[in-house]
């Protein structure tokens, strides 16, 4: 596919490193709307200190989603984030309507958190050898997402 | 439909504010993706303003997603802002896939602003009667749409 | 009265916005004062966000409070905050004395900002035709303290 | 007459807008220049209140200014604040020339605004129907002048 | 009296070290309620200065408040500063109804400080063997008091 | 004339450089205006570009009246910078009226910044004996104009 | 002991503060561990107000050991915050290893806090007469520590 | 070993990067407490550039501690970081007792430096294949305190 | 004299501009100590605004002694701005003993000021030939001072 | 060659990654060079946006700089970044002499970060081995330069 | 002597404490000259840090001075700290003119501020009972002396 | 030679200028390179404070080369600081390879600050009638480089 940007890698290497890149794109997204729908919905004795957390959460995902994006672009290859893009894509596993007591938030935020990590770590492997700067991303992403799963897990103890 | 949040105005008036409010919560969410998607694919001369202003509305689409959402828990609703309900109730014009031309990026979002707000002048006239908190709110995210709007639009003279 | 303070406004709208202000001016000194007594004296294991959040409602009630004040001086009337007055014509449900439990603190806040909201509601329907300016701003400040009184109300469910 | 900036108002109703507007547009810009010719030429005991308090008053109608220009080309008018436009159409009182004592000086600042702030209140009648959201810019910047007006006249006291 | 706090005082030296502190918790209370009611009130050509000094004095006073009620939890004791308790402890002169004249408001600001200031070193004496920490407390708060009252009274002559 | 201002300078060298700081005076005054003319009035691709510059232009015409207006304090004359005086003596371009094209814009100002800096380079050889403190202000504003013309003249290559 | 560092104390006075000092600088430094160890090992539904007000306590904690070192440096005494001799000379009550629940971590802090604050209270009195300086700081960190465990106890009720 | 806290990671590279971080994490936190130890000690004509170098190793050290403990419980290890603990097993020479010259107190810091970066690049080496997240962390702490090496050892020279 | 300090004057020049400079720096020490000694000793009505205005004198003052002094060490002169010898050397008119009335206080400081300014006005033509860099800094601090002349004369009108 | 700096690298591992450093240091510095000579040339209508975004890519050229010869000195070997070795061993493209058009500024700058882009990406293969550390140094670098290409090529479609 | 500021205290407490306080308020008035005299006048391979180091001294010592003569204003005293006074008064060592050595500066430093601290520890013990608010600001003031006496000695070993 | 960019200056005394400026535009570059080069090579027991100082020049060396290019782009004449005319043209002393001790850093930048300052002074005589505004350029960065000069030159006393 024409681009108008052009890439240091082989067209075989933009391919792999183009498609995990894709892959992972669309998670994040998805997660910042969780957290926010989250954010809202939220109700229980917990309630503020949930609240505040998941703001967190959410500018993490809108700082993942960008670097991940940017990266792409870097690469040669147009991102997709579109809200039906994501809707169909995502690796989330989604969130409940309504309102949503305190502990169940915290639940699904720890399930959400595993989806996406496993997500990233495949990712990790895939692209040691097409493109170590791709593979540098994913780790740093990994690396970061992994302490908040702690943290969101640490309350459910 | 039973609520733990309480609010001081009728059933009605409720009813009346909390499906104006909804209705125009999916739309800032969507156009804070339309903005990030067309913040990586906008390529031409004006690449870098462009790629800078489209975060500016991006901060601002998320800014009013947060301000209707915290109004409709204030009424005692829950919001809805995930993604497949954006992706089936967003009342913007959408944004194409791939690369995009710096003009083509400027006329869609010019576009997508006045879908925006023309959902939002409607909400305002429902809500007069009913909550004059929610239509205080509306007249606010209006006003400064349609300056984005101008500034967007100046552009394509 | 005489008054050195000059105003715009008809001397029966100066009356009838002036009375409004009045009423509403000394619920907010005594929520913030309230705020104070519940920031010292609660307990319990939502000891910490309580205390924080305490502060938070305590200077939105004193910025609140300046606010109407001096808009009572900008009609050219003389507002009265003082200690006695405050004792005398506050509306809020007021704050039992000692030490007090965490969700005992919980739900005296959200019943005194019910209190204050239904005050302030009476006095936006009075003031529409006597004075826009005045109502502009009793409807901002209904609009933060529901927000408000949804947070806190939050923590009971 | 033809513009580059289309609107959502009715032709009828961005006239009416936009004449409101354009008539308290120069009224800011022609107080920003009083206020510094007051800032620059005030003498007596009060000097250094006075020449710092000035600096606040050129401030907000700068600000002003902006506020309501912005407005206009929002729906669609070209705003006209030249030298000449505001030399022939302010509505304010003027100020006279040379060196000015303080007492003087805060006179004629009271009466500046006073004539600024009649001039506004008329034009928030005249858009109530026309355009909610210019009405809304309009009555915050009415709330700003009154509370200046106090601050001054009570000097005078 | 049951405290769900302990102190590492003896009951008798917490006793007298509860007793001053309760004692001197409801004048900065009340001289914040009255800095305010002049800071609303007051008029003449002195009144930009001292409309913005008041506003120091109530910060002072606030933040004394919340050291003096801190301190009575830190030795295990239920602070009481509601505005009935103010109204009715305050060894403050109190401040008089209506608008008031610059140099009239500076002669009350004057007394009121002396007031404040001699309640508080008769509880230097008092604390000085039963709680240090609370008398060092205590002289901090005399140090800055009687630097306001320097400051006030120095208007006078 | 009476002063209530005095000066170090001589009779004669204080009319020298006072009539050179009047002059200068009103050229800024008038840049002010005509650069946020120019900001609410261009359209064009490079509307956000030039939107953005003129602000900074205003920014520096605004600096520029002030240090003029208060080196003639300084000296003991009074200066003169209201609306008429502006609109008379200008020695500006002047700007037109109605929605203005970028490129147009940006040659009109590149016209007003040489006639402003064509002015104070007259002065600038004026003043050397009469006052060295006079010159060295009016030196250090060509030196700043200067650069901005060569800024924006670079935008019409 | 020979020290290049002179003091304006007496031999004899800088014994008894020097003591004084060393015995209760090795304190803040274990607590700072143990703070960092609670940080880190908390889990629970309060993990997050926990994991953040630890490290408040660990800033504390920190802050008090330079303190209290720089006083010995000053009085001309080597101050010892090794591992080791915290290890063995320390008056905390320790931390237990592995995961700890959030009520265990609570009562646990509470604890050493009693136990460090009992320890300054002692020297608070055996440094009255030798060196009033060095008591002066002994005072400032008693009134801190007691103010955190009334915060700390307080989540126990 | 039961842990609240699950992993990604296989149990058996659990163990091994489990192993390799607590083996890490006692370096940092034993150098943070030399640092303050020769902050407090040194004497010499290099004092004060060498007590606040001192204090900037002491900050680098802290957040390593923290990054390092954070990593651990990530993985779901329990981490111990308690002053017994970093004295028995710290892989830093320590530091000796009393006041000690300039030059010696940077001998002494150059050769606990060498001393971690020798244990951290081992552990690079184990972690490659068990966790590359983590042997990320471990590059990055080993740059940082190669360089911190080079600026101590350049004032051997 | 031997000067550690080479310079890239001539020796001639570097008398000559290193005279002038050691005449105009005791002027600002003094300038700081009477302004210091009027902030502390002022009574009045206009006791805060002066209180205020002098830390503004005394801040520019200490400005100017740093930068004369500099100046003097950047061309190879030792500078001197003892007690004594600012005692001696000064060419201020000084200030009174005791406590001042607020406009005896004005009065006294537009005198030093012009007595400081005539000063250095001299300096200015001494210096213009032997050394154009020294002069330029004397311009600008006239400059200045005169601004703070104009400043304090107009209070006196 | 002897050192006074030693590393924990071997001798044959030092020299690897000192030869590929020094390699890449010289780019950085150019390209620096090269950036201002763009920054102060560039003419034409995207003038002012080119005009920044030059000094953005100087402030990222010079912090590489910094950050690469700082590695070499942390592995004990002397950088050399001096003018005669910039111009001689750089690898850039360069840039031509005189005022330069808009676009061709672009294609200019797309063509030099490439060309260093392509030879950092051969050290990053050259480096793994022998010192991850660099290696991961040189990874940020090329990430960074190739989300700079991104964004100038785009201004090329 | 009349004096227009009243007192808590008695009259011949503040004679005491008035006496004290005139005392001590010469010294820091000379330390803060003597300080910019040595960061004038120091030469030699420490020059930088004593340079720096100085000014740190200057601040603290102007910071004082503030503190002493608005204890004394604040007891009913006015103050005296002309240069004349400070020249006769000073219980200073003083310094030398000319250039000089950095580590005769160091020495001249800690002599200083030696002799500073034995003036303030006898006020400390004069002023105990006469006014413990006076005393515990002397005694604050000593603490941070005896901690800069510490840092320069520290230099000379 | 044909310019885009035009010039208030007569054809001559634009080539006087800007010959001069081309003249002293090459010294801050090299500056800014031999300032980098030492701030890596420096070794020795001064090696912090001599890191930390060159930054200091380098910033300072960076900033002069952007206000003469500058100027010389203001007045109509393109600038040239690319690495090969700053390797043939610069008038620095320029500086060694490889490690370098401190007191030979100290006497390297004296002497190169010295040639930079000669040629400086010989520029302000030259522009003194072509352009009054080249030359307050000039005397402004001398006498930066002079202070400079003062405060390297004083180490090596």
């Amino acid at each position: 596919m024409y681009s108008p940007i052009t890439s240091a890698l082989s067209t075989e290497n933009q391919k792999i490193a183009g498609d995990a890149l894709q892959a992972v794109l669309v998670d994040p997204v998805d997660l910042s709307l969780i957290g926010k729908q989250a954010h809202w919905n939220v109700v229980g004795s917990q309630f503020r200190s949930i609240h505040l957390d998941l703001d967190e959460l959410v500018t993490t995902a809108r700082d993942f989603t960008d670097q991940v994006a940017e990266r792409l672009t870097a690469i040669g290859v147009s991102p997709d984030g579109r809200a039906a893009t994501v809707a169909s894509d995502s690796g989330t596993k989604g969130f409940g309507s309504g309102w949503s007591k305190d502990d169940e938030v915290v639940a699904s935020i720890v399930g959400n958190l595993a989806a996406v990590i496993a997500r990233l770590r495949e990712r990790i492997e895939v692209t040691a050898d097409a493109d170590p700067v791709t593979q540098d991303l994913l780790i740093g992403q990994t690396a970061r997402l992994e302490q908040l799963h702690w943290m969101w897990q640490a309350q459910l103890a």
